[in-house]
């Protein structure tokens, strides 16, 4: 017996070693699993296709798997990996090659910012950029072509807005749009801003852009692509695992399948199909999409009820508390609405619609109600986009349809130094409300809709938790009664993330049979300071068990 | 027209002017008012009567109440006032009365307590006490009798534990039970301790102290009286405007009404009648009970599954981790609970069950179930007091059958140093679990269960938000997950708590139509750093509009 029980032993150290070597086990101080049977332990073991075989003690786990690798991350807290429900990665990678306008102070400095970067464009290229935000400056007014004709004569400028929902161009730009932009006329779902004459301005917004988007020279595959690597890259150094990309065309979809194919999708890339067209119409002719990798999948189409609150493009119930008569503009109509939720509930396919103010989120969920009809207590996981602005009345509907609220916290606090001015105190109430949508029993997905907020989710936990600005002010947060704690901040960027992407069995949370997909962090988030959540260290970030970004130390 | 004008007016003034001038508009830096539609004012105008007429912006109520009597509280802040779900005020107003043995450290401390007091008592008098805890001690073992014997060989000496569920007796005080406390016996639901000689040590759990209670001289009513007003007085010291009284017989009802006919009763007493007693039979025969003052009422009924976790009291599911065999022990059957809670139920009364173990809590909520049957989706409101530890699988049940949770922040940072040694590290994660209980959409009100823990609402937020001792550890909190926000923590002891007690359309937030209850604070609860929240500055406490309590300035 005991020759035949040596014998054994050998025979399985031989044959479980070449296996278990390639495990491995990672402890640290805490690993917050939001698992809530097993919310933290000190261990975690994951087999070399990145597959999470037990979490539990430390010394159990070392003896459990004897010839596991060990990683120790010392006194480091492991949460899993982080996943940002809104974000939009090519615009990310092309504020890495476009002139970053975001925090200009005024127009002068922007005029410096382009002047700068025009030096690195071969004559006759279209100078462009992105992130300027009239907010910021001391007059609050939207910019005009005649700001840039002085410094850009014949190039032509165009310059998006923070929010992406608005465009200002130089004359040369629009001299490329055949028609004639002078007048009264409007295009459906778009402002052109006119001076008193009738003749543009230069700012176009919402739809009036796509004047601008088909004329602008297309930007080259290879920019395209690399500004999806760039933007991929930077989402894995500040943590993310995982990106909800809200709305991307069927040519997207492909530049990622090739990356996904040469193993260059570092991360979760769980696409939507931008509005109803050829990638809504792709998925209903070939089913929902998923990469073998298991990097990238399209299941999901984006769509759009109304503008932005910036703007004054988000559509309103009531008149803007600053701009009396305007109430804001629809994107879609109701009808056209109803019909792609229509097309999308019939295909399988989850909708995810942007709405910001409190007559698009009805219309969104007029939408929904409409459609999803006897099938509105099924597994649908149909979202809104920001759920910005909620009527009182609206709050409770989220969670009787089963929507899903995806929000940025983020928003809040760039938006709270302006946000009441537009709607009022009245209707403030209900904006980026995310304790009052919990507290309806709606699921609660976080994000920070990058580039035009940072990527950074670091800023998104502090946000949510702390509803100040970088500098802590209003001491205390605005409108206290909304902060979230760090725990559900946490669970919003993480748990409920995976679930608003139909991922919660495979990720978001650390048990066996999901995925070691995993962030270490120098500091406990669930423990430190409120404020000392901006400053998180990220050490590293892991997704099916390999580091895809380490801080050098 | 002018004539007319002018002498309307004149009319008017005439005529509105003395019920105006009772008309009282309080205007603060911030009222919170803990209702959703409207969160932060600056004004609030109540009637003569302590109604509140209107909440809204400061000028355009001093402007609407012209003759109204402006109460400025300058940068104070207002709060609904606070409520404490479950609260013992009799309990409260003896620790005025009896030796107070809270943070005895160890049992010599105790004797000298005890002997400062005796002073004062008359010869054969007893010598009552309450509030040791071996858990303090550096031994954390049970005393005995011997320990009291020494320093009290004739006076009988009666320790109340801290939580109410262990006696410890000196020996001349068992000598007043007649039956042989000796031998192998015990008593349903209850424990007393022996040496291994089968003698009595002088500890007696739970129902094991009824045999003490039979003997003792009965508290004089002038004493219990005494009691009952020393606790209130203390109650509204501190911010309170409401106590749920969690089990009281109904002769302490007859005092309470002789106290409120008085008007002596300076804030909302909702009691529940303790047990499947005379006060159960009472509300059955009569009805459910409201004293016309609104100060008093009685329409609950407190039934007690199991007993308490420090003295291993508390029934569990499996084996105490630090006791093995022992599982605790129900202080009143299944069968019991089931035939009082039909009872409660046949008669309208709401159901309030004591339930800290893992099974205390499930039988409570099987009874529950089965005693609700089709009735479970009505507006019962029935509830579990302390809901102290729960099965992940009983943690959906809550919500599923609408039952209130009624649970004490300040019992898990007290507890915290022991808990878990109690119930090992997975039990303890559906411990104190606010969260959770959050999460699963059940409502969530807060008290302390004073006098066990402090009558002092301020600990109570400090202890959800941070989950944390009076010295901030564990730095970052204890099981942090489950920490609460400032919003939800205040909420708790606010709408919540009225919520509980069928009370939400009367008080609990503070609009238009509900009573005049509120608390002035230096600070703002919801703005102020966590570690503030323990040292909030009550500056007054009213009821009905009146002041209950001003501080000194």
């Amino acid at each position: 017996m005991r020759t035949v029980n040596r014998l054994a032993l050998l025979l399985c150290g031989l044959l479980a070693g070449p296996v278990l070597a390639q495990t491995t086990v990672l402890t640290a101080r805490r690993i917050h699993t939001m698992d809530t049977t097993q919310p933290q332990v000190q261990a975690m073991a994951f087999d070399a296709a990145g597959k999470i075989l037990a979490v539990g003690q430390a010394q159990a786990l070392l003896a459990r798997y004897p010839g596991a690798k060990h990683l120790d991350v010392g006194t480091a807290t492991v949460v899993p990996g982080l996943i940002d429900a809104h974000g939009h990665v090519e615009g990310l990678g092309l504020t890495f090659l476009t002139v970053d306008l975001v925090g200009s102070a005024n127009k002068q400095e922007i005029v410096g910012r382009l002047r700068a970067f025009e030096k690195t464009l071969p004559a006759g290229a279209w100078l462009i950029g992105r992130g300027w935000d009239q907010n910021d400056w001391p007059d609050k007014a939207f910019p005009a072509a005649a700001d840039l004709d002085a410094a850009f004569p014949e190039r032509p400028v165009w310059l998006y807005r923070i929010d992406g929902h608005a465009g200002w161009a130089n004359t040369a730009a629009m001299r490329a749009i055949q028609r004639d932009l002078a007048g009264n006329w409007q295009p459906d779902g778009g402002i052109i801003r006119r001076d008193a004459a009738g003749r543009p301005s230069g700012v176009l917004i919402d739809n009036a852009m796509d004047l601008m988007e088909a004329v602008r020279p297309p930007m080259d595959e290879a920019t395209a692509e690399r500004a999806l690597v760039l933007g991929m890259q930077a989402a894995v150094e500040h943590g993310l695992t995982g990106v909800h990309d809200a709305g991307i065309p069927l040519e997207e979809l492909r530049r990622y399948q090739r990356l996904a194919d040469q193993g260059q999708v570092p991360l979760r890339i769980y696409a939507m199909a931008d509005g109803n067209k050829a990638a809504l119409q792709f998925l209903c002719r070939n089913g929902l999409y998923r990469h073998p990798s298991g990097r990238l999948q399209m299941r999901a189409v984006k769509l759009y009820a109304d503008g932005a609150l910036g703007s004054r493009g988000a559509a309103m119930l009531e008149d803007y508390s600053d701009d009396h008569g305007n109430r804001g503009l629809m994107v879609m109509s109701a009808e056209e609405l109803a019909v792609a939720a229509d097309k999308a509930h019939r295909c399988g396919v989850q909708v995810a619609t942007h709405a910001i103010g409190d007559r698009g989120n009805r219309m969104a969920l007029d939408a929904y109600a409409k459609v999803l009809g006897r099938d509105v207590d099924s597994d649908h996981r149909w979202r809104i986009e920001h759920a910005q602005i909620l009527s009182p009345d609206d709050v409770p509907r989220l969670a009787k349809l089963h929507v899903i609220a995806s929000m940025q916290p983020t928003h809040a606090t760039s938006d709270m130094p302006w946000a009441q001015d537009r709607v009022g105190p009245q209707r403030i109430v209900g904006a980026y409300a995310w304790r009052q949508v919990r507290d309806a029993g709606t699921h609660l997905a976080l994000g920070s809709d990058f580039p035009i907020e940072s990527v950074d989710p670091r800023l998104g936990l502090y946000a949510a938790v702390t509803r100040s600005d970088a500098q802590g002010l209003p001491a205390g947060g605005w409108y206290p009664d909304e902060k979230l704690t760090a725990f559900e901040a946490l669970r919003g960027f993480t748990l409920e993330a995976a679930y608003a992407g139909f991922g919660e069995h495979e990720v978001g949370s650390l048990e066996a049979g999901k995925r070691a997909d995993f962030v270490v962090l120098a500091e406990d988030p669930l423990k430190v300071p409120d404020a000392a959540l901006r400053s998180l260290t990220i050490q590293a970030t892991y997704v099916d068990g390999k580091p895809v970004f380490e801080a050098s130390r």
